[in-house]
């Protein structure tokens, strides 16, 4: 009798959850209010749930909780909407946990400078909601990591939370745990947060129940998996096909340049074929948060099961050497001219990652600057979206956006075009610049073919 | 003056052919009436051009001049229908080849047991074409191979020819010479040969036109490329990015089989990405004359060029090993059972390399049973669209196809499915075999789940 009146307490309690959330009368707790984060937290306000944003970083705080914006791609508006509605504060007060019914943490899952995970941000967070966790509260992880996190990392430090210490908290019974992949797409013009389906997989089959109705509230159509570890791995298996595509093309355009053919003509051609291809482009190196990332989370996890990840070791080979090769191509292209790269003045066209985003992280360009610098080219860079370069974890450049004008371009003896913004006036880059390398092809693409320009 | 005369003649030579091109009466040759050339010459037929189709396997001749098929996804009535319409005529007299106006090659190019190019058939087509090349011809190569191949193997055979040793023929003024890949995908139930863009180089901008022409009149679009070796690159990209991808999930599989998790539920999740992502699914190794051969034809150039293609390498490593792979985790699936391979009879299903096709080239299955055997099994197989087992350059089985009943299933130690035909009866074998190993996941694609099917 008592184990069945314990089965309906919580069951009541599940049910309560659920309720809440399909009233949109639950608190959403946002841990990380990112490119991830923050996005996410704005549709559950927009949908008229109370959404309190939680960062480390206070000085985000103040700026979102004046309405403001500190990514490109989010509108203020947005945020100032739902300040004002009253549905999203932010804070960097932790303790304010205890008052949210779903915690939904995105927080950044970096590699260390020897290519493994850097759980820090997820410990860290981690712990602090084990410190604050209250029964009948969802948590779900929404960072990018390798299969067995959920499981292994929080769910044991959740089950041990220090409160809780004489009557241990049990996953699906006190507390939900879940696992859902965000899939963000920074300037996607056909989807965005709400409309890209999303993969949830949960500790037990309640938690699962409750992390797809939570999801089912902003999102278009969430899509169940048997568990946590299956959810992680479809997260990295969406970015491996991407880093090995992208490094494929890399190598095939190393190939491909020895055989004097254009890798961007044959791309484009391939392209007409109306089944079994998609095409991927070659770059000046990997860029953003995920794909140079993530698929070393699954490396560093394979070897625990004395198993390598051959292709992601040689994406990463291929990728991490295709600033290097620019650079080489380029002082080839010097050598032609019968210059050097010692001495000249370079431009870097782009900071960001990707093209029309203001994203820096683990941009290529810094990369290009860093090895222009070391041959003794004087560098500097233009970019609309980026006025000054930000310091990373690996470089500290003290650099201002330079403009774009006839002349700025025609005082540098080289432009290397490495991030192909929409906002570039090619044209006039094209007429005034004495040389050009084009890492994007996309002078081509905008019409114009010159003598002077080279693609690298 | 002699020299505008020259011109004029070489103009009028050139429009002659693409005006015959244009109103049907040009005579079109197909050498190779295989998969690709068969069905090539039949849309010639059947838009009312008169098509000779040569092969030196004189067997076929009789069957194609009767209008019967010997290739199942060709259906007879479309033979039968364009020779009983006098348009198309087949025969193993080369010498006929005067007669033609354009010459299409759709011979094979394998590779040898040292995976490198056996251009035995190009070559020996060349010299063919080349003893009876008369002026005015086009020739257009379609077959699969290394950039160069019909600048550096087919030209100077023709430019040569001994007919012309005193007054050489040159290419673009007296004759014409192209590459275009063919891009059949045999049961595709969107696309054929006719509504497939074609790709299309030229080796001078004389003998693209006239090729681009030819392709017109039977193809939805022609896309003309820079060079036969753009044109050549083309397909071996297109072919290269199937076979790694193909060997990334083949190696995710062997990743997430020892973290427990289900790569087909995986790639499932990962496919509701709306886009970025290409699913791509695992098996018991490549099949097929393109994928697991194409690749390395660029390897194999590349080495001239001092470079190396490190990822259609590894996909080699990684696809040939799949087989493999399968008989080890059959091995211990049975183990886990206490029972061994030796002794016991396997019933291999579906012989043919893909689903729903008869076509046996580089078929895994084949590999499967020499493995099977050479570990003591007694192997049989059963495939509707295989009666008997070909012989191939590796494999001579003299194996008849097993038809499929509760009693033969039955009686069988272990059943193993290489090739998912949707003709197969799942529910009646996951009822009646006593163990089960699924290397496609196409019991469970039937909904059919069973504690006796073992996911390899």
């Amino acid at each position: 009798m008592w184990f069945n009146s314990q089965f309906k307490t919580q069951n009541k309690q599940l049910m309560n959850l659920i309720n809440k959330i399909n009233s949109h009368s639950a608190v959403i707790g946002i841990i990380g209010l990112g490119y991830v984060g923050l996005p996410l937290g704005l549709e559950f306000a927009h949908k008229g749930f109370k959404v309190i944003g939680f960062d480390v970083d206070e000085k985000k705080i103040p700026v979102l909780n004046n309405g403001e914006s500190y990514i490109k791609h989010i509108k203020a508006d947005r945020i100032r909407a739902a300040v004002d509605a009253g549905t999203f504060h932010s804070t960097s007060d932790f303790s304010k946990l205890t008052e949210v019914d779903a915690i939904i943490i995105c927080v950044p899952t970096p590699l260390n400078e020897h290519r493994e995970p850097d759980m820090t941000y997820i410990v860290n967070t981690g712990e602090m909601i084990a410190k604050y966790l209250r029964k009948g509260q969802l948590v779900v992880l929404e960072s990018s990591t390798y299969p067995g996190t959920t499981d292994e990392v929080l769910l044991p430090m959740f089950e041990n939370a220090p409160e809780f210490q004489n009557s241990k908290l049990k996953c699906g019974v006190d507390f939900y745990l879940a696992f859902s992949p965000e899939r963000e797409d920074p300037n996607n013009p056909n989807y965005n947060t709400a409309t890209i389906p999303k993969v949830v997989g949960g500790v037990t089959p309640a938690c699962l129940e409750v992390a797809t109705a939570l999801y089912n509230q902003v999102i278009v159509n969430t899509v169940p998996v048997s568990s946590t570890k299956a959810a992680e791995a479809t997260k990295l298996l969406e970015n491996i096909y991407r880093a090995v595509n992208i490094a494929l093309v890399n190598e095939l355009k190393m190939v491909f340049d020895r055989m004097d053919i254009d890798v961007w003509e044959v791309i484009k051609a391939a392209s007409t074929k109306p089944f079994g291809f998609t095409p991927f482009y070659p770059g000046p190196g990997l860029g953003g948060h995920c794909i140079p990332i993530d698929p070393f989370y699954l490396t560093w996890k394979a070897r625990e099961y004395d198993i390598s990840t051959k292709f992601i070791e040689l994406a990463g080979e291929i990728n991490t050497m295709q600033p290097y090769y620019v650079i080489e191509k380029t002082m080839e292209f010097l050598n032609n001219q019968g210059k050097t790269l010692k001495g000249a003045g370079v431009l870097i066209l782009g900071a960001s990652y990707k093209k029309d985003i203001d994203d820096m992280r683990e941009s290529p360009s810094l990369k290009l600057i860093y090895i222009l610098q070391s041959k003794g080219a004087f560098v500097d860079y233009s970019d609309p979206y980026v006025s000054k370069l930000p310091p990373t974890r690996h470089f500290k450049f003290d650099m201002s956006s330079v403009d774009i004008s006839k002349e700025s371009i025609a005082s540098y003896d080289l432009v290397l075009l490495s991030t192909d913004h929409s906002d570039f006036d090619y044209e006039l880059i094209a007429e005034h610049g004495k040389l050009i390398v084009d890492t994007r092809n996309a002078f081509e693409k905008n019409g114009i073919k010159r003598e002077s320009i080279f693609k690298a």
